[in-house]
């Protein structure tokens, strides 16, 4: 199986260009912001979001040329992406993110208000610049569902009662809408027709919600430190996702223990023996494939190129991080 | 001399329908969101930002008729500006603001953010779909000033080598871009030629600067009932205003006592003296009028009507909040 720096070795050179170009655009005259900018934009980063705009972006180009709007169009994904980032893990109050210390951790709430603040301010400005209103719409379509997506979480903590319903949308606004409508975003600027945007939104969304039920399911079966993070943290503060839905189908007396927050000595093992030893993974297994699977014969109509194969390739990278 | 509400009379019932909107807008669906909209929606405020919005709609409308789309510029207007305030509040840990709990006081400073963020996301929402990409550009502009200005806030605290010219950019970014621009935008949706954009841009931005430099004023010279928060708290905190940068000028002495960061007991109130007995409250009042006087010539072009009435008396009454 491929990396992810392989996937997206067609992009890479202008990811890095990308990166760089975050950096100096917020460090910039503003000292403060200049350490936080450091630290969101640092190397090394796999940079997925905007690496999927510019591959679709190379993959749709009559000549495999990448034009300056499409790279803006990447780093403002990205910079909406981090400034969400930002201000959720002072909502959320994380403390780490994927095991590298968060902006309000490492400087403090204020300074995370403020990167946040200017990173979507920053985002604001260059899109409006991007002079299309199309794409205007449909970026600040996804600045929209960020915020609800983050209030949703907050809504339905420790709710049993919640519907699978409820979860896909909380994933689509939380993960699928920023790659959905950016896909999308990307085949306007190139001036495609209906049909073929509409496949790019259904790449965008399909292989989004793939990621988030992955995402899910590790919360349940990866290791603290393979997570970055100690393993069933979503459990455990309320969120209830894919597995832990999946399973309160099965397993009646989960519902007790989450509605009880979890409170007593020994509740939150005996949940997750509960998900763990029902078809609880299996089934969030299956969900994934089958957004994965929708994500890759969306692309199917795209014209060979080294950029096609690495979105193809990219739903089944997704899948293969449970294996 | 008028007070505010009479010279808002002529857009009373739309600012009354303006903030029912807001507050359910924010609140709708949203348990936790619905108190911070309760809170900083309540009825009372002066809502002078909209206010303005209504009036010079109202005012260069050939029927004086309100549209729809300036109703929701001016709410858009509205809830950039509360957006940036509960940000703000955050930034600086205020815990009042004219005398009332600040939601980050009141509740804590993760529904702080969420609120802010919820707020950010709709204008950026609503702006979009005004359908004027002129109007995207000018609100994007504000979004983008406000987060510059409160960095440069920020940047210059105790720095008494600042020009009085960074203390008018940060006035500008802080509180005159909302007026300026979002008065411009009422301009472009009503499709005024540019020489009467240009005057409304004038309007709103002399008025801006008029504003904070009176308020800077009321930092020095109100008591602390007066202000809803502890007089001269600007000096305190570091932040250099028109009467300061006017007195470092007179009295050098002034300079050892800001850079020390009023350290010493007795520092702060020496450097009150210094100020009050100095000619720096004089000259930042004829600074304020002359930015009122600019604002209210701006506008004579406009035609007779109760709008434009209370427009131009709105640069005297800033003034009069002096005296």
């Amino acid at each position: 199986m491929a990396t992810v720096a392989e996937l997206l070795q067609p992009v890479e050179a202008d990811l890095d260009a990308l990166l760089a170009d975050l950096r100096s655009l917020i460090g910039a005259g503003h000292p403060i912001l200049q350490a936080a900018a450091e630290h969101l934009f640092a190397a090394g980063g796999k940079r997925l979001r905007p690496g999927i705009v510019l591959l679709i972006s190379r993959a749709i180009s009559p000549a495999g040329e990448l034009e300056s709007r499409h790279r803006r169009l990447a780093e403002i994904t990205e910079m909406i992406h981090t400034a969400s980032l930002v201000h959720d893990d002072v909502v959320d109050e994380a403390s780490t993110r994927r095991g590298v210390d968060t902006v309000h951790s490492r400087f403090n709430h204020r300074v995370a208000v403020l990167a946040g603040d200017f990173l979507f301010a920053q985002a604001s400005w260059h899109l409006a610049n991007l002079n299309d209103l199309e794409v205007v719409k449909l970026l600040s379509r996804v600045i929209m569902d960020l915020a609800d997506g983050e209030v949703k979480q907050g809504l339905f903590r420790y709710d049993t009662g919640q519907n699978f319903e409820t979860y896909l949308e909380k994933s689509y606004c939380k993960t699928a809408s920023l790659i959905a409508n950016s896909a999308r975003a990307a085949g306007v600027l190139t001036g495609l027709n209906p049909a073929q945007l509409d496949s790019l939104y259904r790449f965008g969304r399909q292989l989004g919600l793939a990621f988030q039920v992955v995402d899910d399911i590790l919360d349940f079966t990866g290791s603290d430190q393979q997570l970055g993070k100690p393993a069933a943290s979503d459990l455990a503060s309320g969120y209830l996702t894919a597995p832990a839905l999946y399973a309160l189908e099965e397993r009646p007396a989960l519902a007790g223990l989450i509605e009880r927050e979890f409170s007593q000595d020994g509740d939150l093992e005996q949940a997750l023996d509960l998900v763990r030893s029902s078809q609880a993974i299996t089934r969030s297994r299956a969900l994934a494939q089958g957004f994965a699977d929708e994500a890759r014969d969306a692309l199917s109509w795209l014209p060979p190129s080294p950029s096609r194969s690495a979105l193809l390739a990219l739903p089944e990278f997704v899948i293969s991080r449970l294996y």
